[in-house]
């Protein structure tokens, strides 16, 4: 692993609502592997965000009270820099060059975010999947910070079966012949490498019970069959073909390999010598803790681990454990779920059937 | 799909034991999709066989009782007809011009070994895996041969994930390069692709909770990294390295498409309707169903849903949900729980400590 240091990265984020005179109502957000820092549409970009449906005007993070500030992660390739930026010791792109990432790394540089716009405290921190992570080593990192802190479907330390398969999902990429020892030109993607890690990541990102429901046996209708051996007969298989095909040219390659052994590379015992004692570091005085049971990648033991080492008499700690069938993405697909909880937890005024529903 | 037929296939067998006077102590045995029909050592052939713990003198399944037979399924790659056999109508190998193969396909062609053999029943058909579905497809396709049957970590229906599972291991296969649409040279075999596919094999094969028990997050000690950027850091990953390096050149890449496609194909629904009516084909008097609680393959749902539709008042149906951590593979590591099992059912006299456990 290459060791090394960045001189003056760039932290891509947008920010939503506006900061209070007592400059105490920031909430950050950190990303999962892929998104950009767009989580919601907005005036100056009206597009659709990763988590739209969370972060608004009356939604559950509510934008007329919260400043709201998502970053791209460091490492990333919307505007962050990361492998795809230029070196300037060598005026081309770093690639391999780009030294080892973390998790911390993600949050520090998150944190850099948070003092250019002038804050020095936050309400609270947020993430979900890498972010999950992310929160948390944010929280430790800087303790004085966010008065709470959310992780959703996180990891205290990522655990080796997780580790397996990404590290399947980089081999896969790196046995892509285009992407020659990362030396691919960004006009030509190793997309065959890109598409089957992606959808060996969509079968850990949603669950058994989920595709059983939506896609059973179903075949494909004739017309729309290829007529190949081994092609695509049931619509499970078209389902992941479709999504890993619309992955594509969406994020590149290299960016990819480092974030991904970022979240494995994570270990809360870093900080402290044991998960427990790494946990114990975090200052906030609340935190929410939410897992999926059917999550593959981020089991629920996971979370759950999480909130008991939050546990200290003093801190305030929920944490739900969620009977979705979405597992991993549920976060960003079983809103009915997910909304409710963080409104609760953000005080917000969201006027929508379940708000009230108890934990 | 390419329906077709063979003309005269071959199919290679292993036999332990005597077939007594009544000809009706035959055990037939079918494999997962990779293992040959050696299942155990024999005076012909004293390598350790795929089931050595399972099959012999004095062990659970006693060839001084019963005369076992093993059959290499059709489309496999040790001795019976696949796609690596020559295809008399071209002189050429099969490849691709092999025909679709389904599961019932191969309970036909073992039965075809016992009526060559001269039985006309049979003390039990046993299997595990895809010898799980295989056995179950004989017992419906053959009501009146065998007296019970045995399906060991197999399923009635293949379910989504599963088939999802395997399509992309057989689209990595698919991808590498030298495959060529099947057209290999036997002596440059796409070793990348294989080895790919097998990885993602063994994260469903074992659980995640046997990895975190086994290899935590313990580095690889720094004399045997390599230095490269996203190589082998954590001991998990060179364990998946290992394994896979170890299959290479031990099968042959489109008969594992075959054989994984097999499995995707089989519904025991397809036999009178529903699952349940498939099911009540099923001859046999008494049943032994098992599975292993950690399999994320063949979950033990699919065990259980086979031992509830097996269950119809005159038949005794056994079925065990056992805990090990070993995931789909147990039945071939964690002998201590499938031991005694067996031994049980086929009314063993092995002295062995477990042996009288309570179900």
């Amino acid at each position: 692993m290459r060791h090394g240091h960045l001189e003056s990265p760039t932290i891509t984020y947008e920010t939503w609502g506006e900061l209070n005179f007592q400059k105490d109502n920031g909430i950050l957000l950190f990303t999962g592997l892929s998104p950009s820092a767009h989580a919601a549409s907005s005036e100056v970009d009206p597009s659709s965000g990763w988590w739209e449906q969370m972060v608004g005007e009356s939604k559950p993070i509510d934008t007329t009270k919260y400043f709201v500030i998502c970053v791209n992660s460091l490492g990333s390739c919307f505007g962050s820099t990361g492998p795809t930026s230029i070196n300037p010791e060598t005026a081309e792109p770093y690639r391999l060059a780009f030294p080892v990432l973390t998790i911390e790394d993600i949050a520090r540089s998150g944190h850099e975010v948070v003092k250019s716009l002038g804050l020095d405290r936050l309400h609270s921190v947020v993430g979900a999947s890498m972010g999950g992570m992310t929160s948390i080593a944010y929280a430790i990192l800087f303790p004085e910070i966010a008065e709470s802190v959310v992780s959703i479907s996180g990891s205290a330390r990522a655990a080796p079966f997780a580790i397996s398969l990404r590290s399947l999902q980089r081999e896969i990429i790196q046995s892509d012949p285009i992407w020659n020892e990362g030396n691919y030109d960004v006009t030509e993607e190793p997309v065959l490498g890109m598409r089957l890690a992606r959808k060996l990541g969509m079968l850990t990102y949603r669950s058994a019970a989920e595709l059983e429901q939506r896609f059973g046996r179903e075949l494909i209708p004739e017309e729309r069959q290829t007529g190949e051996s081994f092609g695509l007969d049931f619509e499970v298989e078209s389902y992941l073909e479709a999504h890993a095909n619309k992955f594509i040219g969406t994020f590149d390659a290299n960016c990819y390999l480092y974030l991904s052994r970022a979240m494995d590379l994570f270990d809360v015992a870093d900080h402290g010598g044991s998960v427990e004692h790494g946990l114990a570091r975090v200052g906030a005085s609340r935190a929410l803790v939410i897992g999926v049971e059917t999550d593959l990648l981020f089991p629920i033991s996971h979370q759950k681990r999480i909130a008991d080492g939050l546990v200290d008499g003093k801190r305030e700690v929920i944490f739900h454990s969620l009977e979705s069938i979405q597992g991993h993405d549920a976060f960003l697909v079983d809103m009915d779920r997910f909304r409710p909880i963080l409104c609760d937890f953000f005080n917000c005024s969201m006027n929508q059937p379940g708000k009230l529903r108890e934990a």
